[in-house]
């Protein structure tokens, strides 16, 4: 019932952000036949960051839209991540702070046995710091949820 | 005054955990002059966790342990790291769960500008769950301070 | 010094919000010679939520809007409400999400002794979710202060 | 895609706990098909309360123990629950006070799309207060998971 | 309805733990009518910094050990002023630090008009670091209620 | 290793704000030659909060504006007297609530051993409480951090 070695999703989702090649992540993840987007967003509003990975997830098809069940697990795995991310508090601007992240959303089943079904990773990773050019540091967040 | 791109720590500090070959990271470190220690840590409670994190980083002199500036910005960026790893509330066993967890603890200087200083970044990654073999999945967490 | 079994006002202020019939409810709390209002309120905004039920409390005459320390303990009830609203940080907007809540305000003493004089039990029920219709699920709070 | 009037889990899940009658909301869910368990418990150890909740859930068959991802959807429902009854810190013991509850644990779909399949929603109520007979007040909580 | 200026209870509570000489400060409180008691606590346990308070407010009758609204206002204003001592997390052993503390508690009408009635302020001031002699730096908390 | 008993920068941060007479403490800085900034903000917003403080510890010199590890180390100074403030959320008019507030920012070492460098200290004391004149309560914070 353990975590399969080849197929750590949380793993993957964070190399998927940090490789220089991230091809080899991407042809690894065909031949699991798991689904995955990725993109940026930049905000001082949490809220934006949210949206941002839900729609992208949603227009990939890496949840189905009309299901609420799984936007519920997206949901949950994104504002864990934003845990990871934010430190403390789930604020970014209200705070004086803004955001440059990267995203990568992998939906599959990270374990040996098959009937635990799909999950999701949701993997931020980018800068946090005062809305001053050079004022940041790096942040990298991790979401898991059953989906 | 921006981050270099080559000397982005919390980015080493997270392949470290992560990359099946780690010496390629080792060596890069070696040629930034930068120090590093890593180890790992299973527990339920999450003062053992700190405790290995600064054990390691005072054996292995990545920080003075004689000066108590440089213990209250290891102590800071491994909390932060921890709210990645907990995603709420930074408690383990007290809500009944474990980790098991790898961490790393670099130090040198990410910024261009060399008046920036020393920064440390404690990365952890590893697993959190149930105290039950299998009922677990992935987690992450970075730190990061200057020192 | 118990608790009165007859007198609760936490389950009194729920039932109130899920009774089919809260006719029987209100009839006890006349008996009871306790005030009560409710109200409803839907909104992305805490401050608004905050507000709704603080106006309701004040115009209905739960609470004495002259004095301070009724409005501060009506305060602090309706913060520990949206806690169990909430579940973890108290945003709804700024991290996309939407309520829609009836709310209820009971004002009396709950406890055997009457040296314990007044309480207030602040209720909330409804639905938490998205800002899209059906992708939301319930959600209740429950907030007791000494007023 | 909305949650159905008459299959609302929380409520049930409330109102089994706060009924004098608790036979008709049993009844209810015998129709339904849902499957359900009750129980006690009082601590000053958050982990004793999780324990108790998981304990009861996977005996009575209301999840699959040999499932991490049923489990892992109870887990969260629990300690969203316990926001509702801590307020703010999910701690007991460790800030001196003691809780007294009796708690739901019910599954089934409350979405008129079948779908969405199973929801796991965990009901909480009693008491918290300092560890002094009578020094307490009453709690409540509710946490609502996708199974 | 203002606040009183020579009344500010928070200020009195903070200046009876900062002053050299708080001769003063304990002979404005006697012109007032207003109840005090001051003390220190060390530990690594939140529960007994709670527990050391609230016996000497007890003790000394600053609240009224009977009356359970009493002590469930000044278990409020300690868990707040705790917020300021740890700033985050409302724990200290269970992430490997200590403090030392000094405490006062005053009870009195800090607003000018009288129906206001008593509040209570607590005041904390200390050191909070490490469990290593000189490891820590200052930490300060205030917790005002109505009682 | 200790801490300096004259040289306690927390104490001398707050009795800057709560002196009648704060030549007293000004002089005392100036010995020690220490740098150190006082001002005013009342807002609804915490980032205005935090933005004023900024930006009188650049004008003033107390922090240098052109090296991000002296911000870094003011903002989290800053941060952590807001929970104080705050007691719970780092939130201000988001949960309808405002703050009239006094701060210093002073930055020396407190230190016996002249190795610990610079530190730097933020207070804050004043009111927080609902947008009605009167109907608000005293709150201090207190953050402290190395430079």
């Amino acid at each position: 019932m353990a975590l399969s070695n080849d197929r750590r999703i949380g793993k993957h989702a964070i190399l998927l952000l940090l490789s220089d090649d991230s091809d080899e992540h991407l042809e690894w993840l065909k031949q699991l036949n798991w689904k995955s987007c990725t993109g940026k967003v930049g905000s001082m509003d949490a809220h934006k960051v949210v949206a941002a990975i839900e729609t992208a997830a949603k227009k990939t098809g890496v949840i189905n839209p009309d299901l609420y069940r799984e936007s519920h697990a997206l949901y949950h795995a994104i504002i864990e991540a934003l845990n990871g991310i934010t430190r403390g508090q789930v604020q970014i601007g209200s705070v004086l702070r803004t955001v440059g992240l990267s995203f990568a959303v992998l939906r599959g089943n990270p374990y040996e046995n098959e009937h635990e079904g799909d999950w999701v990773a949701v993997s931020l990773y980018g800068t946090i710091g005062a809305p001053v050019k050079g004022s940041e540091h790096e942040t990298i967040g991790l979401g898991i949820n059953h989906i």
